[in-house]
């Protein structure tokens, strides 16, 4: 697996030694998982002490959930900034499958952590994580109830639809890897693209 | 998770001990990953001690070999069979499509395991399975050809819409579970006609 995590992440963390054990975290779950990862390995591949890592997180999991929430969190607000405006709901789509791919694929390592260790969180966090997913959802199934309305999209079933069009998104994080032949913004262009034919949309 | 394994898994393989082995890592596999699971958990969950499992298999990384070869193995089959025929570009696709989605929703345990625990394969393991992994790429892609020649798809990227494809169909197993609204066979059906939208057919 080819490890390579944007310097931006988490900028909003603080102090540094918080945000550096999310950065040794997100590199041991991607790569053997939340369940072959002890406190220890994050702690050692962060320069401190485990007593060091309990200052800043309570446990494994907490560490998993800061990671989890933060990136349904930004992925929310993208998706309500783009879905939520007043533009042609062909606009919005192509906009936010720009930026959806996008985040997937630049951020392909954090992704993975996101979307496949889902299962690995305790029940009061995944509820809290549960519930940004749904929001996600709706904003997009919303987004094509009003494509649907305004007659630029058809499509046999919304929810299926707009599972579909998140799904295509959030594998790019499971393929995607510095060696792809497109950028993550060239990558997201050509998805959109996708996405709109998949919706019906004459606009492509 | 859901764990629900169907019970006509690998009917070939032999003796039965060995297929135990096989249910019991992929169970553990699935719910804490490869690396979160040792041999004996495999042994014990199978009713057996761990000197018995290597009877079977010299290895744990030996049994997500056999999962992961005859997971691909199954699905390059099943797009040889429907991709090598020599009926229209879109009957081949729509088949194609449901039949993939469908394997990846009735089976989704063993393809979460064989689809997001391919990094833990040692590295000559990793090369076959990578190898049938081209192979199903490529079968996918010359159909796409095909269909593009005879003027029944428009795709702007041969490569990338083949990926597009397979990645609709993968990621069913990351989401799928019984409780989903839909069964593996109609999901499957209503993938396709998404699938040929986005490939710009008509035959829709």
């Amino acid at each position: 697996m080819t490890m390579s995590l944007p310097a931006d992440l988490w900028p909003e963390v603080k102090p540094d030694a918080a945000r550096r054990l999310m950065y040794a975290a997100v590199e041991s779950f991607a790569r053997v998982g939340f369940h072959g990862t002890t406190t220890r390995d994050i702690a050692t591949a962060a320069g401190m002490s485990p007593a060091a890592l309990y200052v800043h997180f309570s446990s494994k999991a907490a560490l998993l959930f800061a990671i989890s929430r933060d990136g349904h969190q930004q992925t929310l607000e993208m998706v309500q900034r783009v879905a939520g405006t007043d533009g042609a709901p062909v606009d919005r789509m192509r906009l936010l499958v720009e930026r959806f791919v996008e985040w997937h694929a630049r951020r392909h390592v954090v992704a993975r952590v996101v979307q496949y260790e889902l299962e690995a969180l305790p029940a009061d966090e995944y509820a809290v994580v549960a519930a940004l997913r749904r929001r996600i959802e709706q904003f997009v199934q919303s987004l094509i109830a009003d494509g649907v309305k305004d007659g630029s999209f058809t499509v046999p079933d919304e929810k299926i639809a707009a599972r579909a069009v998140l799904s295509l998104g959030i594998d790019v994080a499971r393929w995607y890897s510095e060696r792809a032949r497109k950028t993550p913004k060239a990558l997201g262009r050509e998805y959109a693209t996708l996405v709109l034919r998949m919706l019906g949309s004459s606009a492509r």
